[in-house]
């Protein structure tokens, strides 16, 4: 089995706020949250081992009650990043940290929580990597060129940077392997150490499997990184829209020519089905991750589908993440000159819409009257 | 004297588009406009020289018409970075180059178009730096430790991360030192080298000193960072606001009460000056850069006072950076009930407002009846 220990006890100095950047809002959301979401969406990973400083053990239990995380066991760090893995680390095989003892994984993979974008790709990767070799970890190519000072603050020499590498996360190695370099190893690495790695080379030979890695990997370091956090949700949330008619022709058509008219700015999924089957294009839909859908009816009050529509949602965890936008379009194609909607059906979608909302779905109602 | 060197001739393959990063725009302006920008802001830099490739010449001589850029040539660039940047040098010691040879600086910084946030703080600092040790670059700590791959992919060592930084620019060298360099290196160091300072060691062994930079001189390398630099300078745009009332009692109050209510949210700064008059402590704070401005008047029809706002943003290029947001208002605190402006009024405020609007300065009327 494998499973993850997920360091979150740093202080964050280098962003500037008092917040450790762990537990900084994007989007409404701490970041040590999409960290764990990340890791929780990929199904083959057992426990997910989140460790925080004292301080911050409530405000995390608070996190995964809020945003519903599943698999998670909280544990108190140490006052370095090494001694917090540890700790993680223990809960595995001492019952010291934790009243129950939880399985032993073959495979431990380690992340950080201010990395919030991994993929189950290279996770995959690196887990697969680390079977065969004991250690691996991902990899990018150095952006700037390494050099080393003298004592007096002059140049020492500069690195060939094509030859060096920046070690980034996630990393994983054969339980056994990772948890006996760190009781081998000394106060001194515990303390003053950074890289896993390199305990695992230093106390157990094992030349970790090197794993090239995506740009999206990087750690969230400063404030400029938050920004740009922030920004790749927004981006990701608006890249999809998920147009939905019942299979009615006339209906069918309208979701074919909205469809053709948005995607010149959207990537645009049109279907048509009867929203009370379990569609499974749909459901597919809905797991790569779509948080935008219209929703075309002829019906004087679509309140049913929409509930259909919302309970698939739901079950999905999708809103967990995001808010979900539902635009329920109530086209009205009749001779019929007056409006076809009184106060009651408003009253009724409003309610409605109030109730999905604390399910993160924001419903909104559109009549349309075409003649 | 000091100039610069700025090479822009990148690729930009990591941001996975098709305009190299140099030339995207970042809020509606391209990147190395923002670079050029910080330079001609140093009043003590004589000439930039912006080093392009040969497809870019006609684009980046656009962008310096465009945003009126001075003191920069154009220099067409090599096929790496450091074939680059010894065009930009030859441009002060060759004829090639060049129809005038521009003045050789005893002083020589080397920047990147693509670090749009440099202070001149900084390159104060780099600049002592080299006239005194012949070289000097500016460092930043390591985010990730830095690792050495064997043939095998596996990992063969990493390095103790305190004892490395990373170089980031600016950089700055006594011209005969670099050029020397330049010219003594060979075509393996001209095609496969990424470090100056490497070369001035190598070549003029002169040992760089390296001076501590701040996070913001990082490089603008993958899609993330675009929206780090956009984000900065929103945040930048929106962190003060004058507001200038002229020396009347009742409006010195109107202009301390509204600062009152507005600091919580912003930086306030708030002045009752007569604005005929050059107050010097209105250029203060137009020099360090406020983009926004209110201005509370009472005089019927205030667009003398306001186009001598208007003459002073001008003088001080500040617009030609981001757009200056000016709201006018005219606050009439009159018994008389009726409305004290008519059409004609506004006609005249809103056709002053078009032509202002060309020199990027948004103004806004405001009429306010105070009873």
């Amino acid at each position: 089995s494998v499973s993850a220990v997920l360091p979150a006890g740093g202080s964050g100095e280098r962003l500037g706020g008092a917040t450790p950047k762990q537990f900084c809002a994007v989007q409404g959301r701490p970041l040590v949250s999409y960290a764990v979401r990340a890791m929780e969406r990929i199904s083959w990973i057992s426990d997910i081992i989140v460790v925080v400083s004292p301080e911050n053990i409530e405000t995390m239990k608070t996190i995964i009650e809020k945003y519903g995380h599943k698999r998670v066991t909280v544990v108190e760090g140490g006052i370095t990043r090494h001694r917090s893995i540890f700790n993680g680390l223990k809960v595995f095989a001492e019952n010291e940290f934790s009243s129950h003892l939880l399985q032993k994984p073959e495979v431990v993979i380690i992340h950080d929580a201010v990395r919030p974008f991994v993929e189950e790709d290279i996770v995959s990767k690196v887990v697969m990597a680390a079977k065969e070799h004991g250690a691996a970890g991902a990899i990018r190519p150095l952006v700037s060129t390494v050099i080393a000072s003298a004592a007096d603050g002059c140049l020492d020499h500069s690195l060939e940077r094509a030859r060096y590498r920046a070690s980034e996360m996630p990393q994983a190695f054969l339980f056994d392997i990772i948890y006996e370099a760190y009781q081998q190893c000394t106060d001194y690495d515990l303390d003053y150490g950074t890289e896993c790695l390199h305990l695992a080379l230093k106390y157990c030979k094992t030349n970790a499997k090197l794993v090239e890695g995506t740009a999206d990997l990087w750690k969230v370091t400063y404030k400029r990184d938050l920004y740009a956090a922030e920004s790749i949700i927004k981006d990701n949330l608006s890249q999809q829209v998920c147009v939905i008619t019942s299979v009615k022709e006339t209906l069918a058509q309208v979701g074919f020519l909205l469809s053709e008219s948005l995607k010149s700015q959207i990537k645009v999924e049109a279907i048509s089905i009867s929203l009370s089957k379990n569609d499974s294009h749909l459901q597919n839909i809905i797991s790569e991750q779509c948080y935008n859908f219209v929703c075309v009816t002829d019906k004087r009050c679509a309140i049913q589908e929409t509930q259909e529509l919302v309970d698939m949602l739901e079950k999905s965890n999708i809103p967990l993440l995001h808010p979900v936008v539902l635009i329920s379009v109530h086209l009205d194609i009749s001779e019929n000159n007056s409006f076809s909607i009184g106060m009651e059906d408003l009253t009724t979608i409003k309610k409605f819409a109030r109730e999905t909302k604390k399910k993160n779905i924001l419903v909104y109602g559109l009549l349309i009257q075409y003649k």
